[in-house]
């Protein structure tokens, strides 16, 4: 037994499960914009036990197994609050359409012939494996058949927020709205006690949900404790088709159904007044922020510096692989903070700090798991990734948190921690490996679906 | 001798340059939107001798030597038409500025102290390596010492059009105006046996530059046929400030002063009237699109869709690693696409093959080296890139430009080919080498200037 080894059995326990990851930086989040410099995560089991100096962390926890983590910086695991994840098997499948011909004459006959359990299933797989080598260590989804989200998700050891999706026409998955919300309701009931899941209530949109489901999707989320997670002003053809229909712009409609609340994560939010702006802050709502998606699809560009100025808490999306066509966050971060000064006209608008935060935080936040996630804090879960910033294209590197969002890629991710288990890793000349996921199976689902999808 | 061998002297001398690039795919980008499958391109030398199916490149070139690349497409080399390679030492160095201030309270007084003709030639060869390993073979350059900015991309094997920078203002380079011309001549005529350089005029920008120095730029670029390289209607301050200073917009000024014609290249084209745009377009002007500076500045968003059915040439540049902060052509190419959706509100803008073409022929028509460059004919000269299209995250892939665009970055970039030399080459499982360039002397470099720069 070397002399740094613990002596007493209890010792062995509690340092087996300790793990040092000593990093060259470490950008915590909170507090905002510190970035500290050789310095350790401590993790102990699913948590993070202790944040001090390596050379401090030597001496204090001399038994904790250590990652070496020299040209590297640590950041809280990436948080995507807007996805569909297996429509990752559509990616490239229909480009270069306004939003309303790709959902009709793409997307849901597409949808109607193959999405099924499996389809869901696989799909939703294959995105968890883009999702998770990029660094995204949670994803809020909204989906065909939750259950199958929740087992690829489960499979490939990923946080997951699972949308209960409810909408008023037939599906393969469900035959109308009361049918979507018991099957959703059901679906949740069986993965309770999993920790890395929860779930929302997700109705689609404004236009493809009733005022009926609405009410109801707002009674079962206040008795559950449940967010919701929809759609709203993604486009300018979803206001004036809610204009003449209902006489009100979709988000008044929403306020007078009682669904804005803290609870309320709206993805897009391209189309807003300042008054709306307001509206969602006062109510505590929360914005998905898609902002390759809205550009692809020609839905517009959301006022994200206003928003910000109203109050409201904006986080990012990438919405799905269909619309966008990575699940990529840090190309999402990217394009939010450089979107943002080009809408603004100011170039001090999203500054690299504040995408950093849309992609941790502020989506915790959103998704009510803040105490657990979000930033690298003591006490909360161990979901952490890191990046090598040693390569040629990224260097030199003046700022840490600049370089995370305006140079950087999802390719830099070296390591990925999910409540503390390595989930992901590529090592210095290696292809990247999964803990869970076998790359064959992700072949064999990419291949046996596009020969489907192309007929 | 094998049976496959050459058997005469002339045979043998002939074949020994003769290579067979078998791939998955090839987008030559001229036909236009043509996709070939299980094609090769064959290199005779520095040229491209033919392009046909890989069976009857086996019966038709038996002798010539083989690089498989089963998984991957073969595209034109991308061409960055707008670019100050050197900055790539200032990435990151000052974020969250708009461009006025960004130049005059970080990036001019930082060249005053730092910027030599060591400076320029460490920090363009660090561009080219970055370029080079992202699928860029071709950049069109303005800055300061363009004998080290050739000397560089002679280093790394790149094709360059050198701007020969003018300004009236006094720097380490050049006291005044017509110390930059003679200096900018004297440079040019070192390198003019070089096959892969060529040289622009580069006056500055509007407000950098007298109506004389413009007029003298004019007769010079007339007298030795060269193109003209500046930055044009890049931000409303620039235009307010030239309506104040000469009564008109810098265009119209310019258009005085002789400067329109088709060996114009303008770097940016932000802020443009009906008028303007008809006019560029009368001339034969050039744009380089800048999408990613012109949003990180909060200089605007160019109307590319506009610009298109005006008639106007517009490629693509990166500006430089100070306002970028990457020199990727592959993001540049999929902001480009996307953005003009969101501009012209029209999800048809930019579709992924005009993208692809901004970043290869259009580029290629500006710097009039589209007899050589640009797309993958017979008789063009061999600079030609492969991605490799099977990973993970890229999966499925119904569309090879929808995926070049949208899915695709430079971390998939395999091969680079500059006039028929593999200039670099990523193996699977190791990293990215150079032909001329040692990762070592890259890391020397970042790291003597970012400990300079960082004081």
């Amino acid at each position: 037994m070397n002399k740094n080894s613990p002596h007493t059995a209890e010792e062995v326990a509690s340092s087996a499960a300790l793990q040092a990851l000593d990093a060259h930086w470490v950008v915590p989040v909170v507090p905002y914009g510190q970035v500290l410099e050789y310095h350790s995560v401590i993790l102990d089991g699913q948590k993070i036990l202790d944040i001090l100096s390596t050379e401090q962390a030597r001496q204090r926890y001399p038994a904790a197994s250590v990652v070496t983590l020299d040209e590297h910086v640590l950041i809280p695991g990436l948080i995507n609050l807007h996805t569909h994840a297996a429509m990752s098997l559509m990616r490239g499948f229909a480009d270069d359409q306004p939003l309303m011909s790709w959902l009709q004459e793409y997307i849901w006959p597409a949808e109607k012939k193959y999405v099924s359990e499996q389809f869901v299933r696989d799909g939703t797989l294959l995105g968890c494996a883009e999702m998770l080598a990029g660094g995204t260590t949670c994803f809020s989804d909204m989906y065909f058949f939750p259950q199958a989200v929740a087992d690829a998700a489960l499979q490939a050891g990923m946080r997951a927020n699972v949308g209960l999706v409810v909408m008023e026409f037939a599906t393969a998955y469900a035959h109308d709205a009361e049918d979507y919300l018991q099957k959703g309701l059901q679906a949740r009931d069986s993965w309770r006690d999993q920790p890395l899941l929860s779930a929302s209530f997700a109705p689609h949109a404004p236009y493809t949900v009733s005022n009926r489901t609405f009410e109801q999707v707002v009674t079962y989320a206040e008795q559950l404790g449940l967010n919701i997670h929809t759609h709203l002003h993604e486009t300018r053809e979803e206001i004036s088709s809610s204009l003449k229909e209902y006489g009100v712009h979709p988000l008044q409609r929403l306020e007078s159904l009682g669904v804005l609340g803290p609870n309320l994560v709206a993805a897009h939010g391209v189309h807003l007044t300042e008054t709306e702006m307001q509206k969602l802050a006062a109510y505590g709502c929360h914005i998905a922020h898609c902002p390759a998606s809205n550009l692809k699809l020609a839905s517009g560009m959301a006022p994200v510096a206003a928003l910000q100025a109203a109050g409201v808490n904006v986080a990012i999306g990438t919405d799905g692989a269909a619309s966008n066509n990575r699940q990529d966050m840090f190309a999402e971060m990217r394009l939010a903070a450089l979107l943002a000064k080009g809408v603004s006209g100011d170039a001090a608008s999203v500054p690299a700090m504040d995408a950093l935060a849309m992609a941790t935080l502020n989506a915790a936040k959103a998704l009510g798991l803040d105490q657990q996630i979000g930033s690298l804090e003591v006490g909360k879960c161990a979901d952490v990734i890191a990046l090598k910033l040693s390569a040629i294209e990224i260097q030199p590197c003046f700022n840490v948190v600049s370089h995370l969002v305006y140079s950087a890629g999802r390719e830099h991710v070296t390591h990925v921690w999910v409540n503390g288990d390595l989930k992901y890793q590529k090592l210095e000349g290696q292809a990247g490996m999964y803990a869970n996921i076998e790359p064959a199976e992700l072949k064999e689902i990419s291949s046996k679906w596009q020969t489907r999808l192309s007929q």
